[in-house]
């Protein structure tokens, strides 16, 4: 048989997925426990004077509505622009919309540095401000950077820690993969999402803080706490274990949960069942994208045609889904103190959710093959449920919002990225369904075995930025 | 340690993968002996009647030059269309140039049929005429169909065997990825590789005959006998054996190879002693996505500075690299009898090749992430050595051409797609270094071990066209 795999020396050797493992499995640490955490974290939102305050785009520092295609642009030509997508397709119920659409073709990087701390791998975070985020602060990657800034174009200080991942005391990469944004709102956006380790001797600067895989993934049960940069960069992390997870301590397993948490573990310990090869679930996300034509073109902004420009925003005809906005921001921890920018608002809360379900014992998660615009290749890995307001709701949203009580596994209101955002917040669900859901859903959807999530995740663009929350996610529960 | 891998059942089970590795060992068939294969095939293109001459463009029938853009397109809105390209960035010694380009959206079928006859797996191989191919025939997959053929836009026949692949006789899928082709002359296109096993009784029609994937292997290392897409087919099939190929019947091993063959067998079968991982050769690709600013836009045919449009050729003011011209075509054996279209001519005979080296007995080539205009993620892994005529010589292209024969593994001119491209080749070949070739190559370069190249190409878009034809050419070494 061939079997296609990444040989035992596929990461960085020395027992590093063992290194993972115990990290993750240490729930608390005493270089910052969690109680001590939240009093630091809340300490760091007291200490800090931020201010976004919503402007015209008149108002608009360096920002300029560029001539012929009414496209919104900052005077460097860089960070990112706002222009229009026109877009035809045969996927779902709309043949043909235009849209406005976030340009930003840079590559940035999110990173997670991590280093033994006491033997066991801790992760430096940072309680880091953005302007679109409900409550100011949240917990983000050690670098989460645009090119723009790390180079430096808006003249603040350097990107701190940037040296570990792109400087000449670059540590030893345990991921590093391009992984997409939101389709609706960004055109072919990607961030690098890497972890780095270090043998150096690193001091946490103010607003910094070391904590273990297994500290992080309690707080992912937290509302707005993890921010989207770091969620995805953790979805990343290679949670496959050869030997059997010790689920006896796993975090995540509440009461009423029927041994999910440990069900999981052993999915992530290779424990086989499932429906579905990986090659078949590679030639089922094929298939999709054969399934259906997609047409999309970059229009200018002035030419979207169902949208409308105010002074203060550009909403659409019917005023549904997003709009975009501008904000001034005032922030002392910042590399700059002060400036303006334009934002995309959505209208509500949407809903990001995975129906679950055990297979011989195996975990799997139901995955839609999805569309979106702003996606490089079409298709990637998607949610059971994604539903945006203002849209018709999505098959299976009725089993995801119905559900007992007892068949919730996960439910937390997570944001998405602040400094593109504003407000942008999703109920990120995981619900336990049983034998009703059969093995063989309609077309767009696969049962998935969460093993095989973690595999696909060592590849750039598989599985798109809501369903990575939900792998972090479901990481918070074994 | 977290492996990834794709569990034992990754590929649909029942030692598919031993079979596939048994017809690759079957060198020779009764079914159809390689001499009376090649008795057949010169028979079958005497018996065609076939002509494809050079016309200008204004005898095209159903093509027009579309108002506005100049672009050359097709009445019915499909097949594919001739528009321009401006391209910007700092890879490579030309900072900005502006092309024309061959648009083709649709996503095509690249399908062999396989299926046991006498016990051994035999591929459904056809006798195909192409207008730009130089020989007229050349072997090819079962089914080579884009969108517009297989949905019958021109009114032919129906594709054969296509229910194989995409319809309800559908077999078991073993091969099943979307991989791109030229991507200096086409825009993000991309083809559905598929291989796909059936147990029904199926005649051979005219005009076709079954192969073992050994008789296959030896075909390669003929001139412009096996087309490019059944190379690239050929080229993602799992030849990885967990037991070890028994070497001593390999096909390609001729004298003075000192053991390249078993070399590449064992490597096959898993033989350790990479300098890289998996996991860092796929990071080696994201670093090279990050290393590198390119802007690709479209832009109308008749903004192509550089070209200029004559009445039977489109070509750059110097007359380098290629032209687009126009033919007529006359064919007794394909679905349409008579049709005009545009062709890419290239202006002369390219070169493709990979340095190979052991290291610890492991066979790898020398990698180069390539960056070209039309891939859809900017960077593929190429050839050591991909030389065009009329550009400057790349690095190692020295290394190749004077290399002393008893290092020269593989040497033979294959064709590119007839379909689209008029009389283009290019010199494939695998030269084998010793010592003076390090472990630590220029940062586009990397040494990527056999059996990793065949687990890359289990998914999308990492090998590039030119570098699946050479893996293709490799498996006839062993």
């Amino acid at each position: 048989m061939p079997s296609l795999r990444l040989p035992s020396a596929s990461r960085p050797a020395d027992l590093l997925g063992e290194a993972l493992l115990e990290s993750a499995l240490t729930i608390d640490s005493r270089v910052l426990p969690i109680e001590e955490f939240h009093t630091w974290f809340a300490e760091q939102r007291e200490s800090g004077c931020f201010e976004t305050i919503r402007i015209r785009f008149a108002d608009l520092d360096d920002w300029y509505w560029e001539d012929g295609t009414g496209d919104l642009r900052h005077r460097s030509g860089r960070f990112f622009s706002i222009a229009g997508l026109d877009v035809r397709t045969d996927y779902g119920q709309v043949p043909s919309w235009c849209q406005p659409i976030i340009l930003q073709p840079e590559i940035g990087i999110l990173g997670i540095l991590v280093k033994r701390i006491g033997g066991v791998l801790h992760c430096l975070m940072q309680a880091k401000m953005e302007p679109g985020n409900v409550n100011t602060l949240q917990l983000s990657p050690t670098v989460q950077a645009t090119r723009s800034n790390y180079t430096r174009v808006h003249n603040g200080g350097g990107t701190p820690y940037m040296e570990y991942f792109s400087g000449d005391r670059r540590g030893r990469v345990l991921v590093d993969t391009l992984q997409s944004e939101q389709g609706t709102w960004f055109y072919q956006k990607r961030n690098r999402n890497m972890v780095v380790e270090t043998s150096d001797d690193v001091p946490a600067r103010e607003g910094f803080c070391w904590l273990t895989l297994g500290q992080l993934r309690r707080l992912l049960a937290v509302d707005n706490l993890v921010n989207m940069p770091a969620r995805t960069v953790l979805s990343c992390v290679p949670f496959l274990s050869p030997t059997p997870v010790p689920t006896e301590i796993g975090t995540g397993a509440s009461a009423g949960d029927e041994g999910f948490g440990a069900a999981l573990a052993g999915t992530l310990s290779g424990r086989r069942g499932s429906p579905h090869s990986l090659f078949e679930v590679l030639s089922w996300l094929t298939e999709a994208k054969t399934r259906y034509a997609l047409s999309v073109r970059r229009a200018p902004l002035n030419e979207v045609s169902g949208w409308r420009r105010m002074p203060d925003r550009i909403v659409r005809d019917d005023e549904k889904f997003f709009r975009v906005i501008a904000v001034s921001v005032d922030a002392d921890t910042r590399e700059v103190h002060r400036w303006t920018q334009p934002m995309v608002e959505p209208v509500g809360q949407g809903i990001a959710a995975f129906i679950a379900r055990r297979f011989g014992g195996v975990v799997h998660v139901l995955a839609q093959a999805r569309l979106e615009p702003g996606y490089l290749d079409m298709i990637e890995v998607g949610p059971t449920v994604r539903y945006l307001p203002g849209t018709p709701a999505p098959r299976y949203l009725d089993d995801v919002l119905g559900a007992p009580r007892e068949r919730v596994r996960f439910d937390a209101v997570q944001s998405e990225e602040g400094g593109r955002f504003y407000h942008a917040m999703n109920r990120y669900m995981i619900i336990e369904a049983g034998p009703e859901f059969g093995q063989d859903p309609p077309p767009d959807y696969r049962w998935v075995a969460a093993d095989q999530l973690v595999m696909l995740l060592a590849h750039s663009r598989y599985l798109n930025v809501e369903a990575r929350t939900l792998v972090a996610c479901l990481h918070s529960l074994w």
